[in-house]
This record gives C-alpha cells, structure tokens and sequence, in this order.
C-alpha cells in the first residue's frame, strides 16, 4: 500500500515536483504548472492518441490533481468531474474529437475535458464574472457540441446528430459518418427524457449506428467487486471475436421458423443477461456492454477502441462503475462525495464557510414547513432529486413516511402530487423554477385544468449567479400566471416566505405556487408561525405618492417579490429629490388586487411595476387589468422586468445590475416617467 | 363461422331486438334502448357484480352496439373505445368502483365507461356544446377520479392515489386501502412521462402494492396467435397457487448468500421472461402478467379477481391484447381502426363527409413543406405519433429517409430536433400546441438557449372545437414569446401560411416558430410557392385610422393571427359607423414590428391588439414596448386575447364567441376607447 493518508491524492499520482520549463506568462497565473509533465505538453487531444495506456494513465493522475487545483480556487461540481477522469482521457485518445461528438450530460462533471480541450488556462475564470461556464456550452469551444446543464438530454440529442450524420453521409458520401458519445450518469438516466431518447435510438436503424452512450454509474462503490470476471466478460463482448461469433449466430437463427428464432434469440440474450447484468438495456434495443472500471485505462482504452472500429453493432450502452469524488481522499469520504464545493483547502479539503449571515431562503421555507407538518398530517413533501438543495432533507428526517424524492422525473413529480391532492392530501411539490419548465404540460393539464390544490414551493426564482442562464428562475411568472386559475405569491423577504408557506398549505382551493430567490434573505427576525395571509391582497409599505407631484399625485412603486429590498431603496432616493413614492408589496401576481392597483393608477401619476421575472409576468398581468378597465390610459405605466436576454453567470448583484433592476435603474425609470 | 358479413358487428353479439319496456322519456331520445336486455337493467355497475362470466359477455356485446349507435351520431374517439369494452366490464364487475379508482389513460377510449357510469343518457351529447367530454373528467362523474386528455399520466396519478391512500390508511387505520387501476396504451407507455411513473412505482414500496397498471396493447393484431398456452400461463402466474410457489421460491432464496441469492432470483425471473415476455417490465420491477387477451371475458375475469385478491404482489403490470376497433369490420378493416370519426351510416361504416370547402391549414402547411423539401435535401420533419394529424403523413410518404415518428415523445423530439440543427440539417419539429407543452423546458434549455434553427410548425393553435380545454392552443404565443431569441409568427390566412413555412426554412439564424388553427382556410387561391417574409415585419392591410377621430387620429387594430378575418369584418362595421380604422397584420409576436407599432402609436387615438391566445402574449410583448417608450402615455390602448378561463368544447365560431374574440366584440371595445 502506498501511503495515501500523506496526500490528499488517493490514486496512483506521479508526485513529479521539478519545475518545467514554463513560459513565464503561464507560469504567472497557474502556478501549478511543471508538476504535470505530461499534460503540460498537452495541446489539444490531438497529443492524446501517440501515448501509451501507461502513460494515459499518467496523464489521468495529473489531470486529476489540476482539476482539484483548480476547483480548489473557484468552486465548483468536482465530486462528478474527479470520477470521470480516466474516461476523459480515454475517450479524447480514443475518438478523433471534435470531429467525433462528446456529449455531456448535464455538463457539470466536464471540467477535466475543459482542460484537454484548449481551455487549461482559463479554468481558473470557472463560474467567475465573464468566465468559463460551469456546464458545456457549444459559444465556448468547438469540443462542446451541446450545451447542457439540466439533465437527460445528452442522448436525443446525440441521436439526432448521428442521424444527422447519415443523412448528410447519404446525401454526400464524402461526408463521412462521426461517432457520437453520450455520457449520462445513473442519475440522469432515470428521467424520462433519457428513456425516450433509448427507446428512439433502438429503432433509428442504420443512423443510430454510431450512438455510443456511456452510462456513467456512480451509484455503486468502486470498493465492490467489480471484478475481473466482468471485465473481461465485457472487453471479450466488445471484441471482434466475440461480435464475430455472435453474427454467426445471428445468422443461424435467421434461418429458423420465426417463433423458434424469437425463443432461440431471446435465449442467448438472457444468457448474456445473466453474466452481464445488461438485459434492461437489451429489452431497449441496445448493444450491451459492461459493467466496467471506469478508473481502470486498461479496461477502458480496449473498450473504447473496439466500440469505435464496430460499426454495425450500434447503438451501444457501455456501463462503466465510477466512484464520484475519485481520487481525492477528503471527498471520498464526504456524504456527497464534493457533489458541489466551495473554495477549498487541498491538503485538509476544509471548504471555505461562507460568512456566517442571515439564513438562506430556501431553510426559512424548510423550517415552516416542517414545523406546520407536525400538526397537520396531511402534509407530503415531493422533491425531484432535490432534497438538499430545496432544504426537504429536513423534512425527510421528520417525516420519512410523508416524503418522496422522486428521482429527476419533475413530470412524474407534479402528475404524482395531483394524483395525491384527488385523495384529499396537501402535496407540497419543492421544484427550482428552472426545473419545473420540464413539468409544465403536467402543471397544465394534471393539475391546473382539473383546479387541484397542489402547492408548488418554487426556489430559484429569479437570478441565480454562478449558475448562470441555464439555471435562472426567469420565466415562472408568466408561464404560470398565464393559467387560468392558478394563485402565485412571490415573498419580499424572509419573514414573508414564513406567511406564505402557511399560506399555501392552508389553501386547499386550487393550485398555489411561491416562489422565492436563492441565498440569504435579509436577517429579519422570523415569527415563531406563520400567518394566513387574504388570498389576492398586496399591502401598502407607504403611502405617499399621491401626495406629490402633478394635479393627481406623484410616483406608485409596485413591486413584487425580493426586489422590494431596492425599491425601498430607490423610494429613499426619490424621497431625497422631493418625489416620496406609494410604495406597494403586490405579494400577489395572481389574483392581482384588483381593488388596490386600481386606487394606484387613480392617485398616481406614475406607476412602477418591478419583478425578477421575465417579460410576460405580473407586469403584463396589471398592464392588462388596467388597460381593459380604460385606466391605462391616464398614467404613465412603466413594468420593469428582467430584460429580453439570457444573463450569463456572474454574481447576484451584478446580474440585477445588467438586467436594470437595482435600485439607481427605478428610480430613474420612475423619474423620467414623471418629468417625461 | 356466424355470418357476420350480414352484420357489421363482428363479435358474437346478442342481437335481441325486443322491445322492453322502457319509459317513455328515455325511449324518446335513446331509441336503441329493448335492444339491451341486459345494458338496460345496468344502472349503476354495482349492478354488474352479480352476472355471471357469460352475461358479461353478452353485456360487453351490448355495451359496444350501444356505443357504435352513439358514436354514429356524435362523431368521437370510436376505434379506442370498441377495443375495450371487455376490458371495462371486467373492471367494473370485479373492482369496486368508484371507492377503487379507475384511471383511463388519455380518457378517448372511455365511452363505454361512460355508458356504464351514469352517463349513458348524455352519450347522445357527447363532445356537443354543453354535452359529455370526449375525455375522462373529474366534473362530471365520480367514477372519473382523474382528468385525461393528454397521454401518459395514469401511472403517475394513480401512484398518487395509492400512496395517498396507503398514508391515510397508516395514520387512520379505519380507512380502507383502494385498488387503483391504470389502464394505459402501448402508444402511450412509449412516453417518458409513463417511464418515470413506473420507474418510482416500482420502489415506492407498501404504497404501491395497490397499484394496477393495464397495458392495453393494441399494436398487435388479435388474429395473431396470443394463444391459449399464454393465456393459460397468465391466468396461471396470477393465481394463488402460482403465487405461493413463487412466495415458497423467495423465501427460499432469502436464505442464501447474497450474491448466489441474487444469481437464482435473476435465473428464475428470466426462466419465467423467456415464457411470458416480460423481463421489461419485471426489470423495471412490477409483477408482470400476460399477455392475455383482452376481448375473452373468460381470461379477463379471474386474472383480474386474482389481482385483485392479491394484496402483496403489487405493483402490477397486467399486459392485455386487444384489437382497435374490435367488433365492427368496417372499423376493424380501416387503415386506423376508426380512431377518430364523424358521425357515419352503422351498416355502411360510411362517414358523413364535412362538406366540400377549402384545405385545411394543415394541409396547405404539409404541401408547402413537400414542395421546399424537393429542393432542400437537409429539410428533415419530426412528429411525435401524430403524422396524419400534423400533415407530416405526406412527407412520410415523398421522404421516408428524412422523416422521423419518434411516437409520443415530445421532449425527445425536441431535443433531437437541436441535435439534428448542430449539424446543419434544417428541421421541422410539427407539434400541436398544446403537445408542445411538454417540450417546454428542451425547447428553452436545448434549442433557444443554444440559438439553433429549430422550426417549430405549431398546428391547432387557439381554439379547437369540439376537443376542448385540454386540446386548446391557447398558451404557445405567451410561453415562447418570452424566451430571448426566439422568432414567433402567426399566418392571418392560409396564403400567408404558405409563405411562413417557406420563411421558417429559410430562417438559419435560430429558433423560429410559426402557429395556425385547427381547420380549413378561407379558400384564398394559393400561390405555386412561398415568399420569404421579412423577419419581424407587419404588414399594413389599410391606413384609415389616423385620417379620422380626433386631433391625432382614430383607431387602430393591430392583429395577430386568424383573427384578422373578424378584424377585417370589425373594420368594415366601425366604418359604416363613421370611423374606418388603420388595420394591420402583424405576422410576428416576435420579434416586434416596433417601427411599425410606434408609427401606429403615434397617429391613433386607440390601439387594439388581438389574437387567439391567451394574456401575457402578444399584446403584452406590445404593451410592454410602448410602455417603456413612453408611447403607451398618450394611447388608449385595448389588449384582446382570450379570457383567464379554460373554454369547454363548442364549436370554433362559440368558442371565440364566449371569448370574446368575433368582430362585434371587437368593434365595440375599439369604439367604446375612442368615445370612453
């Protein structure tokens, strides 16, 4: 055994220290070079496909060590990149990328294939301001040729290139067919999406020959035997021997009566099942092929290699057994394996607290609602995927019987809710509004069109930072305020989010939504319960605009959601040029309150409406009451919203700064509206 | 052999023609009724629980005259239906409905429930104003405990039921724990949505041993030998005798180390998957049944008791066989087993024709795409399991190689769209609106996002008809429009049609959208091929408005869609009444003719927006633009779209009637701002 407790590094690492003769610009900013002999006379994978098996494997173990370098300084997802290390290399040694296409699944577990890829330099910007994404993205590299970040996607879209392929390769024969690469995780497959996607390969005939998706099993120890056996039965599987044979059966079987062929058939496929575990997959349409180490280069490179000269087996299901965290001790050991971390420490792997402050939103949210579940029995939980990040792992604890995390399935989770609301339960169904666009046809039809109260707790709502576009919480408002007969509440802080989960749960008429930002709310002392708050009604923070101004008063502000925080703010700043405004938390974006919007467009002069939400949302929602009740057309009406663009990651503050929403952006708005 | 060729009815039905003695009202408006012996005495299924084998027979025999008589009469969802009438008798003879919950998945095969559960005296006013649905829905009977129309969610709502009921039962144990049954076909499984409720069905644990799912699997036709030994295996598999060896098996194993445990399990599950098929499902771990075929009432019935009596085996997949269309040749001999008819001559099979009038837009859609498709090899269409519907059947037809059914799989279809448009091909993805909704979430993550030239050809767009709320396309415009980048068109008549689906393939760009109605055109005469519009402009149909009224004019309608028909009619009225208005086509709700609406802004006094759409649409997108121009200030401005209710089935002209939406409502908003 070699003495793994004095790294931090568990695998087989090359600990060569001698400083390489690095340019000096490099050297500056990533002082880790000259470690890595290897990879640092990586240039593109191009340099991959002259090194041995061996030295893959070296380069792995540096790899390794720079993307924990790396991550150390930015955070970020590493438990899932360190455990597909190996594969990285491999498959970037093995098919000729870009030209063949790498899909990654979700994308968060690409940063070692960001590193091959021509972007080793610019890793330490990952989830930085005008930085490297955290996910793949086609703008960023030609290496990237799908975006991800939400799950599940990887292989219909892999299928659709390789049809492309054929299409083209048809049409033009010179256009040469290009292997496509799937890799999804264990987790990821368990979507419906994915299913649809296997289930269309299998019968995409001659164009899905050169699918390749590599289930990346992560759910398994790497500790279990795995085997040899299994590696071997695998590689001989992948083989042109063992192919050849299995054709040759093929063929015998063609030549039986149809119903002895199909026993004869599905015989030797349970016979493969059998040894390989792969029957499912099989049943699919795919070739199976696995399990396999997927740390293992020896098992991988021949592997791959065989995958990639077969070209009339396609499409193929390689299931390779990975550890996620693999590699670095700390996480390893780490209940989530470093699923996702914040800057760190290599040597202890102690991540960096953030400053101790108010707490988060969605532990408000957790802590309410496990309080009201103690008293009303009703009350279930359903997350997809998502117990920590909604904060119902506290509610697992308390509860186990009344909780279900239902996999990444969001459309599962919603239809799951109403069918539990039908039996007179209270569904609290915890979904990030990004998420919750996957079950937006079941939100429709399972539940809003059939009126079932099913609560939607809705997190991320608004800008999210690091995370970026692909995770921002814009559009919820206004797909679901479009519904007829949905209630969606949006608290401005934290002591409002206490009201509105009571809110919701006691709200038995129908479908009710909240949704609240990610992180901290502003340290407001919290009530011990909430309050039940009128269903439809806003409250008035101040009443001052009609005071001022022209001959019907001055400037309304109308905000909705954590965006009061600013508006306050901005109501200061119009206070100090002589323009108190009416200051309103709409708290409501359906129903609106009639009654209160309409006294706002009497008395004003001007009115504000402010969201963290897209074009479409409460904004328009008001717009059209007052329009249709004539009294547009005495105000000068201004609806602030997120702009028409995706906003790349950055930080929170930043994000509402590009998107003209802090509070300098309303106070001007309202001004120029008042003297324009 | 019987003579069937007399009769249309296949099965051997009891043909009683004896007039029994039924009241008068009832004669008056069901004349079948005496030919019913034994459906006439049904008044509820618990009236079922006491017949015997063979009289549920001959009431299914019964029951499917009863439901040709109606469906000749009303038009609907007949093939479906006449595949399982064995099937619903079974069911409501040996559960104990309403108290077991019986979910059909999508709800059109659910006549003869219908007819069953009270509602055999509406079924003369199936899917007509005011009538029965032609889905199931909670409103209207107690035994329909879930709402369907779209595909797929029976698994997932009736695991909702079961768990529910399994918690309440926990915490009350006088509360009895229900059989749910979901009876699902094998088009609709074929959905990730169906994979995700089995997926979590299976280890949903105590909570889903009430679980029932139905395959009903009509791909394979009933002359194909199902066969007694099958049958004879099922009923087998799902007796208690069978069962306790099965137990005996797996307590036996228990006792075993695990690995070997394991080896024998697998080795028995297959042994058994070799003899029935369905290794699959048993993966996927339900208790598999089947198949068995679903017209013998003699397999249906005790397997289902079986089931039923079975308390600790759950959750089930019983697989049936049955035949759309069964009973009647002239559906069982048409190419889509009458799947969906107009009313037609019972001896005949005829269907009344709709009467000749101009294409539809899908056909003018279909052609138009065939012509571009001859000249651009890289135009590849995408359907999901609705190539007649779409239109998409033509293209089948002219370029198989370029055509892809990827069955009821919106979300894959989606994705695999962008993964096709990564590769230069040119894609056409035809989804309803409605359908599209289940999409959401890839068309934002995976094709705008990514700005890939995905085309989106959007059919039965605004109100439908006689398919309801469920089917509407009401959300599209609100939903799509508030994604960046995304470009939106709607054709005011079917020349214009034809020259947005000729600018869709020629838009590389990005994302492109266009949506039409359900049903024909005006009958305008075509042109031989489409223009390529320019991106984003309206067009002006007549600048009258701002010559009259007041200082800065009069009124303008600003139309989106095939409103402009009953705009053009509106104009014509508030001529006649002295203010001829300013008429415009917009052809995009995205991105905005913004030169053009300012200009319109400007010189009116009234500007109204209309469309078949819901609010925070198109209207909104304006509204929203003027607003932050300050040019909403000095406007009256009139957003029509469709009220924030779901509007039942009617005909098209009442539907938009109750919308709202005809030419007088609009002429008297339009007047009632300018004098208001």
């Amino acid at each position: 055994m070699t003495d793994q407790t004095t790294s931090p590094l568990g695998s087989s690492s090359s600990e060569a220290s001698t400083e390489g003769s690095t340019p000096a610009s490099r050297a500056n900013t990533i002082p880790t070079y000259g470690r890595f002999p290897l990879l640092d006379g990586i240039r593109s994978p191009l340099d991959l496909r002259n090194l041995s098996t061996a030295q893959l494997q070296q380069l792995a173990d540096e790899l390794r060590e720079e993307t924990i370098d790396t991550v150390s300084t930015t955070g970020g997802h590493l438990g899932a990149s360190l455990g597909v290390v190996e594969l990285t290399v491999a498959l970037h040694a093995v098919f000729d990328t870009p030209d063949d296409r790498l899909i990654w699944d979700v994308g968060h577990q690409a940063y070692p294939h960001k590193i091959l890829t021509d972007r080793r330099e610019r890793m330490r910007t990952l989830r930085q301001p005008h930085g490297l994404s955290g996910f793949t993205r086609r703008s960023e590299s030609v290496f990237d040729p799908f975006g991800a970040a939400h799950s599940s996607t990887s292989i219909s879209a892999g299928l659709g290139m390789a049809v492309a392929n054929h299409i083209i390769h048809t049409e033009k024969p010179e256009h040469q067919e290009r292997n496509v690469i799937a890799v999804i995780g264990d987790g990821s497959i368990s979507a419906g999406m994915a299913y649809e996607g296997m289930n269309n390969a299998a019968v995409a005939g001659p164009g899905a020959k050169k699918l390749i998706v590599i289930l990346n099993d992560n759910e398994m120890s790497i500790s279990r035997p795995v085997g040899s056996m299994s590696a071997y039965l695998s590689n001989l599987i992948s083989s042109r021997q063992y192919r050849n044979l299995r054709e040759f059966a093929g063929r015998m079987v063609k030549h039986l009566p149809s119903a002895l062929e199909k026993k004869a058939k599905r015989a030797e496929e349970y016979a493969r099942g059998i040894l390989t575990g792969g029957t499912l997959f099989e049943e699919l349409g795919f070739y199976y092929v696995g399990p396999i180490d997927g740390h293992n280069m020896e098992q991988l490179v021949p592997v791959l290699r065989n995958l990639r000269d077969a070209d009339d087996i396609g499409p193929v299901l390689l299931h390779i057994i990975t550890e996620k965290g693999h590699g670095y001790h700390p996480a390893e050991q780490s209940g989530d394996k470093y699923h996702a971390v914040s800057k760190f420490d290599i040597a202890t792997g102690k991540q960096a607290k953030s400053p101790p402050g108010p707490p988060s939103y969605t532990s408000v949210f957790s802590n309410e609602l496990n309080r009201i579940a103690a008293i009303e029995k009703n009350i279930v939980a359903i997350t997809a995927a998502m117990p920590s990040g909604t904060g119902l792992d506290n509610f697992a604890k308390a509860y186990p019987d009344r909780f279900f995390d239902v996999g990444i399935a969001e459309q599962h989770a919603v239809t799951f809710a109403a069918g539990m609301a039908t039996e007179g339960l209270r569904p609290f169904c915890a979904i990030y509004s990004t998420f919750l666009q996957r079950a937006y046809d079941q939100v429709i039809h399972d539940v809003v069109l059939q009126g079932l109260p099913v609560r939607f707790a809705i997190d991320r709502a608004g800008l999210v930072g690091a995370d970026g576009a692909t995770h921002a919480g814009a559009f919820d408002v206004a797909y679901l305020g479009i519904l007829p007969g949905m209630t969606i509440m949006a608290p401005s802080d934290e002591v409002e989010l206490v009201h509105m989960t009571a809110t919701a749960c006691y709200f038995d008429e129908g479908p009710i939504a909240f949704r609240y930002p990610r992180g901290a709310g502003l340290g407001l002392p919290l009530p011990t319960s909430g309050e039940i708050l009128p269903i439809g009604k806003g409250r008035i923070i101040q009443e001052l605009g009609q005071q001022h101004g022209s001959e019907k008063g001055g400037i309304a502000l109308l905000s909705l959601g954590t965006r009061l925080h600013e508006v306050k703010k901005a109501a200061a700043l119009l206070a100090e040029k002589g323009y108190p405004p009416t200051v309103v938390d709409a708290r409501f974006a359906k129903p609106l309150d009639t009654h209160l919007i309409e006294q706002l467009a009497r008395n004003h002069k001007v009115l504000v409406t402010i969201e963290e939400g897209s074009i479409g949302g409460f904004g328009s929602f008001v717009m059209q009451h007052l329009a249709m009740k004539g009294l547009l057309d005495k105000i000068r009406f201004r609806p602030m919203t997120l702009p028409d663009i995706f906003i790349d990651h950055n930080t929170q503050y930043a994000q509402y700064e590009e998107a003209g929403l802090n509070a300098q952006h309303i106070t001007s708005t309202a001004l120029s509206a008042l003297q324009g």
